[in-house]
């Protein structure tokens, strides 16, 4: 397979200054050969993947609807899950790593699935203060930090 | 239908202190005419499953699995969703109001989730402050201000 | 808990013939103390609830959609599974055993998905024939076949 | 996004005829510059994506467990739905054609379900006669019905 997977979650409603770092982020996982998997809609899904795309990466949307055409322009393999929100559950098991760049309620219920589910969650400006997830300064800060867990998830404790 | 739907989300793990306040909630759900949905499995769920059947309430539990034989003792109606953590979105989804006792990431995940699809959630002992998230002192407490919040959505503000 | 769990399956269009089918199927089960568990809405899944609710039984229905005020007014425990079509792997995975009432393409679909699963299915004037299914000639007796199809599921070769 | 998604489904069960039919199918796919999606495990699935990668193709696998790891070897992206045989329903919406080859009772509900959302199907070497689906003679008259079937979807009584 492609990857790793590098999940990228935030909320759908575009803030600029959200939006610039979901873009720095994509970016940056693209140069890694990272594949971004998202939710596949606005906000921060399309800043994310358009930062992937500019920079050659793939990228994945698991949709919450079932028409894969709802997908945001920068997503390469859109899922058309039909799930709504319980899509998100698929977004946590199929990445290896999440990063999470704002957010509100669905995010944070997508950043506490993973920690249920054993996933390493780094947050850029994060909304709230929960324990385990890992806080990065800087888009690329947080993608070093995401490969970082996964390259050595025995060694480091979250 | 039978109902309302009380959900009561909490931790699967037993914890005396914990499991006390879920069988006075189960009780009192039941006493009130109340239909109990839960996780199906054990520690709060069995605790609150459990106080609904000594009142003659009715319990469904929406299981990870695909057995309804995993079920706790106590759940009346267990239904296989074969989804693990995604199977939350249901139990969120078929409540009309939840109760969160305690709780660690699953629970957090849930609470969540319920916030975000605009469902009104009121937690005993909380583990984590989440804006919008109404705080009980005691079980009856929680349960009348569940039944409240269900009578009168849109003259509370959360 | 409750139970068995019968499911009934079949077209959510309203047709008399198989509407008198499916009223007596309920009124059986209901009769034998089984737990009826469909689909929740119309058609087929409609007449079975109300035969049963007739017999003073249970009624359970896996929604396709969000909202469980969109079941039919015989559904006591409707659940909210916000999975469209692929809610069909609950009825399936939840009930211990299926009569099919007649049916088109999503009968079709639940029925094949049960013989993948190992579950075995009855089926009353089916559309299709498929190898696996027991076909009954009354509604009487596809609830007694349904019956000893789960009290001697080894002994009885399908 | 990339495509058209041509989902191939069939028995996850190795089988030489079938298996030769489907790296055929897998082949014709990519030349075409189609996007395999499939259920990412055995047998049909994997000499499908085998053939599709043999010709440069990109292929999906939607997983019926939670770790990617389990798709075969030329899946480039496995999504992890965790679902169980739920998952045909995420491949059925995500596809906008399918073809089945072969197949048993998960590839007949597949079928089903793809029929019931209105979906065309084009048949291989069927072991049910369902009304509705194509027939094709061989896998590269197989994939050139899809073809036509998602170009003229309006005009084709199928």
């Amino acid at each position: 397979m492609r990857g790793p997977y590098i999940g990228v979650i935030g909320t759908g409603e575009s803030d600029p200054g959200l939006d610039d770092m979901a873009v720095a982020v994509g970016r940056e996982v693209a140069r890694r050969g990272g594949v971004l998997v998202c939710g596949g809609l606005g906000g921060v899904m399309t800043a994310a993947a358009l930062g992937a795309k500019e920079e050659g990466g793939f990228t994945v949307g698991i949709l919450p609807g079932s028409h894969v055409e709802d997908a945001n322009h920068f997503i390469d393999f859109p899922i058309a899950s039909n799930m709504g929100q319980a899509r998100n559950a698929i977004i946590v098991q199929t990445a290896h790593v999440l990063i999470a760049v704002g957010g509100g309620y669905g995010t944070l219920s997508e950043i506490a699935m993973a920690l249920k589910m054993g996933k390493k969650v780094v947050a850029l400006h994060p909304e709230f203060e929960i324990p385990g997830v890992r806080s990065a300064q800087s888009p690329a800060e947080a993608v070093s930090l995401a490969y970082q867990l996964i390259e050595a998830p025995a060694d480091i404790v979250v």
